[in-house]
């Protein structure tokens, strides 16, 4: 964004908002899990969905749309299924509980799903397919998201949030694959830097609310870096032509799988398009139930290695297999720290500044 | 296709395949659940996989790639997985056998999976789905596709089948949410349609061996209506700037749950691109181990009306819900037959008249 970056520790980056989640009256038992979750998103490079939440947080909290000591409780269980009841606080503390459940189930007969309810924004859903993997399991992670953004294929106005699908599998030699992809062509965050790149944008990405495509992205926003209630993004296909009606069927599969199987009300029927409520689904998977032990894996890595070996139609554009993006900033970051731009730096220290927590990101540069 | 059409009750049109496959040897309690599945996707109007299947399915009789007395057999199983050994089959019978497995261990335990190696084409997998929600269970399917065709982002080769997903769950009042989509942006058969109908592609369809687009659909076929080697279509998404990517890691994911967790042999590292062995998987979830009885229904009735009620962009575009055009085709078709095309009729009589079957569908005209 032609910003300055500071570069943040990762562990400075974890107390600094395990300070801020305190400071706003959260538990220590979900402090820690959700700071977990949050400087894993960063170090992973998707900058959009870690400590760079915490303003629109804080500003949820203020609009007591999130509860700061919520109890989070299982409300069924089976040998193989449960239900949480995230106690309407923030996602990520149900969700690392729920995919715990999950695999913990799944080890024991092979398979498991849980599903969470009355929850917020959980971050990245990579966070929790890839706990699946670490487990030596099949992951699967969604959840619907509080804002209406997806306009479906034929449709004037938005229905669906962006609904990601994450899915990780545990390899041998390679690390696990992790796709993590929203069901929209692009993220509302990519139309943002647009703007700040003063870019155009490519028909397919947004539409308005006759369903043409726009290609200034300033026209979407309202001066708030909100989207405008007449614009939305398109479902993964972008256009009728490119089979959009494919991205939608997946979003509202996922609305299917963490509104109405949990329980949790349907976004695009509420009477504000933003931040609502949110449901989540996980599913764990053992291979072995199907397989000789080490089979999946090795074939897993072959298939990997096949991916990463095919001639790049651009020379310097490799063939990238799901995770490593990620795996690659991973290992960046852990070295020199996690780059925050300077506005989102400033908006931080306002924010401690107004809640009363101690700011670390002052002197916080280097690794 | 500019083709007369000759009208089929389904009645006919299931009489013909049982007799065809009767006579390539195919035993009574494979044929019945094989051309069951094959007049339903007729039915529903999935042109491309129904009877229009049986000429490719003869070749492959012919080259012995397909036993037609296949042993079935139930490989391992727990009580919320199992995997089946197709025996070297057409896909249907076995298929249509693990989804009624993963149904009924579902509706003990709240969930199951369930694979199939060792198999070959399965028709639609949208088939499979919908036999979960008819059961009242969220079901999922998916078949990694015997032929090579989608070229991964930044690729120059195609690699994967068209690898399709399909979900569906079961409504109240609403017939149920069926979606059943190729991970490619479009079907082979689009691209054959585009040949047909003289009508240039879009970019974001279908690659050469450059990974640029091809716009010319005639270029990317051989004499014999099979795309040359240097072809491919699309992961879902069609171009990088709408994130095929995407596509692709859908693809590679179905992958990962039809080869590497059965054990089917990678289609992207085997020497031929066409005709490969296949694997499928099989979920089935039963909303009651989450939900009290009929809540999921219920509200999954209102997300589908919700949908259908939206205003169109196009007044005569009326905005649809996954499923809609499959349910359409079939009231249209349970009334007035089948639509098949001549050169269809003709390559099945042919078919026919080599192999030894009565042929039916001379005077079949009528529903």
């Amino acid at each position: 964004m032609g910003d300055a970056l500071l570069h943040v520790p990762a562990e400075t980056l974890r107390r600094q908002i395990e300070m801020i989640l305190s400071t706003w009256g959260m538990m220590a038992e979900t402090v820690a899990p959700t700071a977990e979750v949050m400087v894993e998103t960063d170090l992973r490079g998707v900058d959009s969905h870690g400590i760079a939440m915490l303003p629109l947080y804080a500003q949820l909290r203020r609009a007591g749309k999130i509860a700061m000591r919520p109890e989070i409780a299982v409300v069924r269980e089976s040998a193989v299924t449960a239900l949480l009841d995230g106690g309407g606080g923030l996602g990520h503390a149900p969700s690392v509980q729920a995919m715990a459940l999950a695999v913990e189930k799944a080890q024991a007969s092979g398979l498991a799903a849980v599903t969470v309810r009355n929850s917020n924004h959980f971050g990245a859903a990579g966070a929790y397919a890839l706990r699946a993997a670490q487990a030596g399991l099949i992951g699967m992670a969604m959840t619907n998201a509080g804002s209406r953004a997806i306009v479906p294929t034929r449709a004037r106005e938005p229905v669906f949030g962006t609904n990601p699908i994450a899915f990780a599998a545990p390899a041998g030699n390679n690390e696990p694959f992790v796709l993590d992809m929203a069901t929209s062509t692009v993220a509302i965050g990519k139309v943002k830097l647009a703007v700040y790149n003063h870019r155009q944008m490519p028909d397919g990405w947004v539409v308005d609310d006759q369903g043409r495509d726009v290609n200034d992205p300033t026209a979407a926003f309202d001066g708030h870096g909100r989207m405008k209630e007449e614009y939305g993004v398109t479902p993964l296909g972008g256009l009728p032509r490119l089979s959009s009606h494919k991205g939608y069927g997946l979003a509202a599969m996922v609305e299917i799988l963490c509104s109405m199987l949990p329980g949790t009300p349907f976004i695009g029927a509420l009477a504000d398009r933003a931040q609502h409520e949110t449901g989540h689904f996980f599913l764990a998977l053992q291979p072995d139930a199907f397989r000789e032990p080490g089979a999946f894996a090795a074939e897993l890595d072959a298939m990997i290695d096949h991916l990463r070996a095919l001639t790049p139609a651009e020379a310097d554009l490799p063939v990238l297999v799901a995770g490593d993006p990620e795996r690659a900033a991973e290992v960046e970051r852990r070295q020199s720290g996690v780059p925050l731009p300077e506005i989102l730096v400033r908006s931080l220290r306002e924010m401690c500044n107004q809640d009363g927590a101690p700011f670390l990101l002052d002197n916080a540069a280097g690794p």
